[in-house]
């Protein structure tokens, strides 16, 4: 390990041989970082933190956090969470805010000021873009793509290779934030697999875009969408089917 | 108050004695910080912040920043700011930005990557969601929800109890940056008690939603909302009331 | 130059004579850096970077930054990229992430959390808001005001005064990441001279918005917006002219 000796890290973090460290990272106690890693400079990496090898972390990343417990926040609970853990060969952009509690598989790019909350897993070779949200109890897939500003409320599900392009975003509480009631139904989006969500969308609490559906951009989706359907409007409503040479089986792609 | 050795305090600085500071912090001059807090790594706290007891303060937070002087600007002045305040029991994420000329009452949550500009004032209570912007000259009331990645424009007015859902945008100009004039008319939402406005909405310069009033998702709100009415649309318009067990008085909610 | 002790900087860099430095900022291999220059703390400037005379650079910032090579990623090729370079009295925001490769002209403000990516040339005085992304391979005029949360994505251009609202949503790939045709077709917005486009809305790729054009608040643009014409809607239609006294050549502007 080469690490600035502006660096501080915990006696107990090991470090993989190959990795560097630039100045100004904090290391916590119990973190565990694999071989041929490159971290930027100021750093932060919480304590427990587990990082597989080849990983790269852009500058000002905070990795680890705790959840901030908000008095008034309805789906917060205290809890013992599982440290974070972030696979191999994932990109870790700068200012990029990742909580314990998330589960971050292979080959995962996280682009610049991306949040992932705890309890959320995230599939391989995904890529979540720059300045994304996904709340916390999520469920990402495998090679998804998540566009750059979208939001994905708590309680959501996408399955493999889901689009979600710019801007789409979703919802899971149809009582708005009133009546007691409320905590018994948040649910937000399901994508199944191959879904896809154009620029801009809303999506209302709890609506399932079906697989390989398509929803055009600028929709409000309030109903459930049926597989390989394209709807638009707002509300959206059913235009047409998916041509066959954008579906998913067609276009020959190998899970790496 | 117990301070990484990495970190710079500047002498003037009066910090509380069960308080704690992380590594590579900068505390400047004149800052005051009460007792049993606990401040995150690479915090920056600029000169004559208050922060009062029981603060959490997460890593690469900016406080007390100095106003950015755009040339082209239309909004920002010259001024003397009073000092960036914080309330007991706040609760500041990473990488939050916080200007000089804010004040933040008790019980507040910002969460990550959140900003609130100069001449604002947040009451108690309220949460200022995952990346969201309050711009300068607005007044946000007590216990409101600020979803996350919604955009407060300058010129706004929320009073208590008010709920505005993620990706929420409003506007301020009903000018678009053109003629003289405009600067005499710029207003921003104003959302009386316990109005709620749903995900992804739209608000024209202006408009008020009034008093426990819902705005649909995925709405453009082009003229003001009556009281206890949903609203729904593009432009929004009246679709039924608020129903009585989602008005603000049947909660039971008490202040605390 | 004046720089705290616990910044680090390498010796091939060279900073001008009346240029301050923050606390614990990093800066790399062949930095230059003019005069005049105020630099906050823990702001990072990668090797190579150029900056100018009397440009303000606020804490965290991170400049010059190598593109993440996602494996998914459609966009982003391999390549040399020519270093960043930051024209005089520009200002540069707190958390701000510009990407090597990118060239900003003088008197730009990138206001807190705003992203810039490599191949991207932004004009003299063009106010580039919080928390906006200019995606990869864009060209943005002079004069433009790209407002809080705005996002514009690969392959747009922005002629000079150009006017973005909060939150609007761009897109680029008709395809919707679908089919090896997409990568032939990808076009993001173009908007001429004084074009504006509202608060929230959202266009689909491709269309042109016409020399002093304006896209009301809300809209969703399917079909490029002829000059000088109001549009609104989704999908957006014409409405009537842009009044006389909105049109640029109404507003006296002089370049400066």
């Amino acid at each position: 390990m080469s690490a600035a000796t502006s660096s501080i890290v915990h006696p107990s973090a090991r470090i993989g041989a190959d990795t560097t460290l630039g100045e100004h990272c904090v290391v916590g106690a119990n973190v565990r970082i694999g071989d041929g890693c490159r971290i930027g400079h100021h750093v932060v990496i919480h304590a427990d933190t587990r990082i597989d090898d080849q990983v790269r972390i852009d500058d000002h990343a905070s990795l680890g956090k705790l959840p901030m417990k908000a008095a008034n926040s309805a789906t917060t609970k205290e809890q013992e969470l599982p440290p974070l853990t972030i696979g191999t060969l994932c990109i870790v952009g700068t200012g990029v805010v990742l909580y314990r509690g998330a589960a971050i598989d292979a080959k995962v790019l996280m682009a610049d000021l991306s949040t992932v909350r705890e309890n959320v897993a995230i599939g391989r070779g995904t890529i979540v873009g720059r300045g994304v949200t996904v709340e916390n109890f999520c469920t990402i897939g495998r090679f998804c793509k998540l566009e750059s500003e979208c939001y994905i409320t708590a309680y959501s599900t996408l399955e493999d290779r889901v689009f979600i392009a710019p801007g789409v975003v979703t919802s899971n509480d149809n009582y708005v934030g009133r009546t007691a009631e409320r905590f018994k139904h948040f649910k937000g989006v399901t994508v199944r697999r191959g879904g896809r969500v154009g620029a801009g969308v809303v999506t209302l609490p709890g609506v399932t875009i079906g697989e390989d559906a398509l929803v055009a951009a600028g929709s409000v989706v309030t109903r459930d969408v049926p597989p390989r359907t394209i709807v638009r409007g707002a509300p959206a409503r059913a235009w047409r089917e998916v041509p066959v040479e954008q579906l998913l089986d067609s276009q020959g792609w190998v899970d790496a």
